[in-house]
């Protein structure tokens, strides 16, 4: 875990996916470990924060999950940018040297057998609520956070400041074609 | 309908709603017509693009797509901010009169009864998915597009540009009590 990770409320857990960054979707069983990008990411619920995302049958990181009931979201910094693109062009399944090639840091997390992405700039473990049918039908995934934490340089207790970051702490999202934007201008609506 | 909007191909719908921007929810029964503001706005699906959207069964546009099975996301521009707000702190239950007084300028869609609002920069027309154990355990709904149309200032086809357009047509994303981001620096992974 990096030091300047800090737990946050599970009330405040919802407003870090809410922006519609990038997610890195981690997942362990057994020892073994996998991490792929995923952009359909919505929060569903607040406290205890809840989560969709979609997974497609084809992940082997999806294989993990129904396995372990467990999954991990992080939300990875532009600085790792490379890292993450890497992440999303090779599966598991053709190269189980994936993870090392990616030049991805794995960091231990407290009481989590999923290890942490260094240059996310949150990480929330989520236990999977099961729903067969949207998981069949949808590829459609549900998660409850019961673990949570956010980098302390660009977020506050669940409050986001990209005001405050250097442009490599800041959020990636996606535009298509492997175009992303950052946060920009700040704004209030008074 | 705005003349600078452009139809959109299915294949791309999924992109005007992958960016985690502040929706608009509009939908219309026998000549009643209800919008309110959703962040929690998600692709489900690519060709024809499905979207997931939470919508507590508190709100009045919610007993809307109840009666019609139809709804439409807008996506609005900074330069609507003010109505947005206005849209999102008064229920059509309590005013009928929420939609004059919002200051929401509404445009007539071709093959839809539900307006658009002036001032959005994507505008999709949904066919709700029957799926009533996530509508009434998670306030889950899924959509399918049927008609697609953004604004080619800021998007050409479902790919946004927001790098060419002026502030006020960029896209909203909501932090949080009041505080929204634009999109800021476009950058290819490459």
């Amino acid at each position: 875990m990096s030091d300047t990770m800090m737990p946050v409320e599970f009330k405040k857990v919802h407003q870090l996916f809410s922006l519609g960054a990038t997610g890195l979707i981690a997942a362990e069983y057994d020892g073994d470990v996998d991490i792929m990008p995923a952009g359909w990411i919505c929060p569903l619920d607040y406290s205890p924060c809840k989560v969709t995302v979609v997974i497609d049958s084809t992940h082997y990181t999806r294989k993990l999950i129904e396995k372990s009931g467990l999954f991990a979201i992080g939300i990875p910094s532009v600085g790792i940018i490379k890292q993450v693109m890497a992440l999303g062009t090779v599966t598991k399944t053709d190269d189980p040297k994936k993870l090392e090639k990616s030049g991805v840091k794995l960091l231990p997390v407290p009481m989590s057998e999923i290890p942490m992405v260094e240059g996310c700039v949150a990480w929330v473990v989520f236990r999977v609520i099961p729903e067969v049918h949207n998981e069949k039908s949808y590829d459609l995934f549900i998660g409850e956070a019961i673990e949570a934490w956010a980098d302390s340089r660009v977020c506050s207790n669940g409050d986001w400041h990209f005001e405050k970051a250097e442009a490599s702490l800041q959020t990636m999202h996606h535009l298509g074609k492997g175009r992303f934007f950052s946060p920009g201008a700040v704004f209030s609506a008074k």
